[in-house]
């Protein structure tokens, strides 16, 4: 008996696509991750590589031929994509080194001459370049004008058309014009007359305005155009409150509309700074071939990661209130345990949610809680969903990281919880991710390192047992603002680009795991702020000063592990942890806090 | 009263220079320190820059317009350098980060369509390129047909004329033949007709011959190059013995002279690999611009930096010599001191060869002793000369750097010896960078790590007392070969390129170090091996071995500052040094040896 239920429809729609690839002469298609922004969670109407392939995850490329289709995805999805992938004939294709990227894997199988498409309003500069580069050997044609995959989205969502709003004054350090001078001066020094920015991060920082039109980060679809007498914001009108309106005003920023950025492009002349990993093919693709390109990293992406004494104080603030949150939240949790109710992963992100929305100037989370409960932990960005998650049932460890925005500031954190009775190796494994955690949180290094080369000061403490985890060790933290956010990133294999240095001020997590598939992961995971540590005949140093506020249960440790160093960094954290929060909580919450502050 | 002796000499043979320049219209000249090998010990005849500046450090680059002359060299050198460079109207310009390079300084302080001289035959292809990179927006033009130091260089070394003879067949385990075999497969991959191998270690280690043309270095002057079906090698013929001869008949090499192979390279055809950072631009300047250019780094360079099984127990034999050496050497040095007797620092260099001497295979230092007492110790690579050499008079550390060719292996070890009374601050400095060596030397670490990744591991334990050193952890380390040899290196600030990377088979050094400048200098220094560690669901991890058999004094350690597992390390460390030499001692070493093992 047939079952129209049965046809995957993820199959069925690269069936569809297939036919428009015959129609048009395609011999392959890519649809990458990407909005015109190169933002890292993407407006619903640019997921076309879910829509198409069912993968959820954060990070897939999907590419289709007649005869193939495939995402390629990283370690963290690994387990995730191919449960996504089941009957849709699409196969998982594991980003690793010694595997060919799928530019290269399209350079080497397809014929000469073939043509590939990809939507240029996706694409950003820097990867057409890679690509073409590829593709060269081959005369294989790139082509970027047109969205397929529009002729077969006949549901695609619309744009998002959330308000956008001031970020409140009281919380804003600097005065958009003020930003705006800096960026001019690293134009100057540049040589650029113009500057264009897609990436909405840094244009959310310039403009001091939020929005809403992605999940977690409060940003709206935008391109900023610098001149140094002029700067045009590139937006849907109707977002702006006149609030809004009166600030943009305020800081002489004139506003056209969103769709307006290739037409103004067209009329430039002199020289445009743009940054090529940022900004798609198609907002530039009618710049005038005598205009100057001047590629770099945005200004802004490096001013806007140095946070001010005053941004820290908010951002400290935030950390009190998020602590407090966590403490009433994991409470309530033992007490719910504790009386034999039943508790979902889902459950979990709710009453998180429940905690941190009561907490002054609370905005939203900050991304998709991770609530993994015994092997779901082992998915590194694991999402429980409505249609697949767990209970916490039997004995285990539940991985949790969750983060929000509030007005005052941006949070990230990962914590153990124990749910019955935990194994000496479950508790062996947290004991060593700790033992990571605390090496990099210790560390002292010269100012300016290339970020890149703390990682190994973590990911050594698992080395020496063998063990290893699949993801970098931090990442940069913006202040209300993306959770992920560069210049500066704590991962091996990040590539070794100028910019990527620490720098005082600048606030990143550190997040070392442990994933043992199938039975159980561990991350631990603090946001850090960089700190002087001294200056001496050979040179200035930094270290790491800790924002987050809540503990580690130290009933998941195996104190024996752990040197006296080790211990005494664990008790001088609880220490602060009870001393910055006590005053914050109070009835079964303080007395929480107390007892998983105790010394060990 | 003029005395013609007070005329510095260097100041007199750049003014010759500039009479030179001025008569060929040469804005500037740079005299980098180089030999048509890009050898990192050079024959005399090369030495230009030592003879025209006084300086002798091993890496400097001079560069002489009408108004400046100045002298490029990293942190090793600037305590020597202002020293050798007074009264010749030259400056020290510090190789830092953030200060402008030789080649970036020209590009910034000549005019357009200035006129630049090099020799063309001690500059590399890559530099040559990154020269005219750097140039090119000011029409510099690079002049590379001339060797103007030629015409002021009156007594001028001749080039150097050493036997060329067999590596002992009894030390090989494997023929020229085989060597050429696989470094034709990777020819065949890299789609190559012919190679050219000008590097002398790569030459040497290919041919199985190794002759004594440098200082250190058992290598000889010579390219090589390689078809599908016959390889040429071009050396002064007069050089070689008849079993070296028959040697090269056996293996299927033809010989050419020296001087024939920019004949030879200017008959190619097809296509020609070669490092473009080990071939001078002279060499190939005749290559038919037809030829297609494959550039790589050498795969002599990474097959020969992995020894094999049969080269690690030869290696290990060489280990056990030096070890013993140093025992006779350690307690000849410290019976000298307690009698009173007068020690300088030559008498340290000369008492070190006569040790070594007298063990079996023994062929030459393997570059300049370095004992530096007191503050010579700072500087970090300090050679002690006729003219300028310390006693040890009074308290003091002595700092030692040394090595040994054997013809069944090479050595390098750094240890710290105490003069009199020394202070708990010395100790401390001693004690940080064992800790250093030590954390470096229990390292696990992933199969195939970029090398440098592994730098911080060390470095780290000074950064924690905001202590540092300028120079890398460890270099690669040659089979009776270079005693620094690549392609790995454990130095953060070393360029990541693909083949730096950590392979189960390598000898590399740990060396962190610690300079007191003005006062005393700290080095600890072994050779490790690569090794496996253990293979686990997160991959192969390696470990490192000790070669080098040698106590560190352990009453020169504050071992208060050492955790348990660092002093287990030292207690098993110096119970293999006795298990491996006690046997090998007798008398008075062998009671020192015992002594200085004595765990902790």
């Amino acid at each position: 008996m047939s079952n129209s239920n049965l046809i995957n429809p993820h199959a069925d729609r690269l069936h569809q696509l297939r036919d428009v690839m015959k129609l048009h002469g395609i011999d392959a298609i890519i649809i990458p991750s990407n909005d015109p922004h190169m933002s890292e969670y993407l407006p619903e109407y640019y997921q076309g590589r879910a829509w198409l392939s069912g993968f959820t995850g954060s990070v897939g490329t999907l590419v289709v031929t007649q005869n193939f289709a495939g995402v390629w995805t990283d370690s963290r999805y690994w387990v995730q994509a191919p449960k996504q992938l089941k009957g849709t004939g699409i196969d998982l294709m594991k980003m690793e080194q010694g595997k060919p990227s799928f530019a290269k894997f399209l350079a080497e199988n397809l014929p000469n001459n073939a043509t590939v498409a990809i939507d240029g309003s996706v694409l950003s500069v820097a990867e057409y370049d890679d690509l073409n580069e590829k593709f060269a050997t081959k005369d294989i044609k790139l082509l970027t004008d047109r969205d397929f995959l529009a002729k077969i989205w006949q549901d695609r969502p619309s744009l998002p058309c959330a308000k956008i709003y001031e970020h409140q004054p009281k919380f804003v350090d600097m005065t958009a014009k003020d930003k705006l001078a800096q960026v001019r001066e690293q134009m100057t020094a540049k040589g650029a007359s113009h500057h264009l920015i897609s990436s909405l991060d840094d244009i959310a920082w310039l403009t001091n305005l939020r929005g809403a039109d992605v999940s977690f980060n409060p940003v709206f679809l935008a391109h900023l155009l610098i001149g140094h007498k002029s700067v045009t914001l590139f937006v849907h009108q109707d977002k702006l409150n006149d609030a809004a309106k009166a600030a943009l005003d305020g800081a002489g920023i004139d506003v056209l509309d969103y769709d307006d950025v290739q037409a103004k492009i067209a009329k430039l002349d002199d020289s445009l700074l743009f940054d090529p990993a940022k900004v798609a093919v198609s907002t530039i693709e009618k710049l005038p071939s005598l205009v100057k390109r001047i590629q770099a990293v945005n200004p802004s992406t490096i001013l806007k990661a140095v946070k001010s004494d005053a941004d820290i104080a908010h951002i400290k603030d935030a950390m009190r209130a998020d602590g407090a949150a966590l403490c009433e939240f994991f409470v309530k949790l033992e007490h719910k345990l504790a009386a034999g109710e039943r508790v979902s992963e889902l459950d979990i992100d709710a009453m998180l949610l429940e905690a941190r929305s009561r907490q002054p100037y609370f905005v939203s989370p900050s991304f998709d809680t991770i609530a993994g409960f015994c092997s779901n932990g082992a998915v590194v960005h694991y999402k429980a969903t409505k249609d697949s998650f767990g209970y916490l049932d039997g004995d285990g460890l539940l991985l949790i990281d969750s983060g929000a925005q509030y007005e005052n500031g941006t949070t990230d954190i990962t914590r153990m919880a124990a749910v019955g009775c935990i194994s000496d190796e479950e508790k062996k494994d947290i004991t060593y991710v700790l033992k990571a955690h605390i090496a990099l949180a210790k560390a002292h290094f010269p100012a300016n390192i290339p970020s890149m080369q703390l990682d190994v000061l973590a990911r050594n403490q698992l080395w020496q047992h063998g063990l290893d985890y699949g993801h970098g060790t931090g990442h940069g933290v913006g202040y209300f603002m993306n959770v992920h956010e560069g210049p500066q990133v704590i991962s091996r294999t990040a590539a070794p680009t100028p910019e990527r240095i620490m720098v005082k001020g600048m606030i990143t997590s550190n997040e070392p795991g442990l994933y043992r598939t199938g039975q159980w992961g561990v991350r631990l995971e603090n946001l850090v702020l960089c700190v002087p540590a001294c200056q001496t005949e050979y040179g200035e140093f930094l270290k790491f000063e800790n924002l987050t506020l809540c503990p580690f249960d130290t009933r998941l440790i195996l104190s024996n592990l752990l040197t006296q160093e080790e211990k005494d960094w664990l008790n001088d954290y609880h220490q602060k942890v009870r001393d910055e929060l006590s005053g914050l909580v109070d009835g079964d919450a303080k007395a929480w806090l107390i007892e998983r502050t105790k010394a060990i």
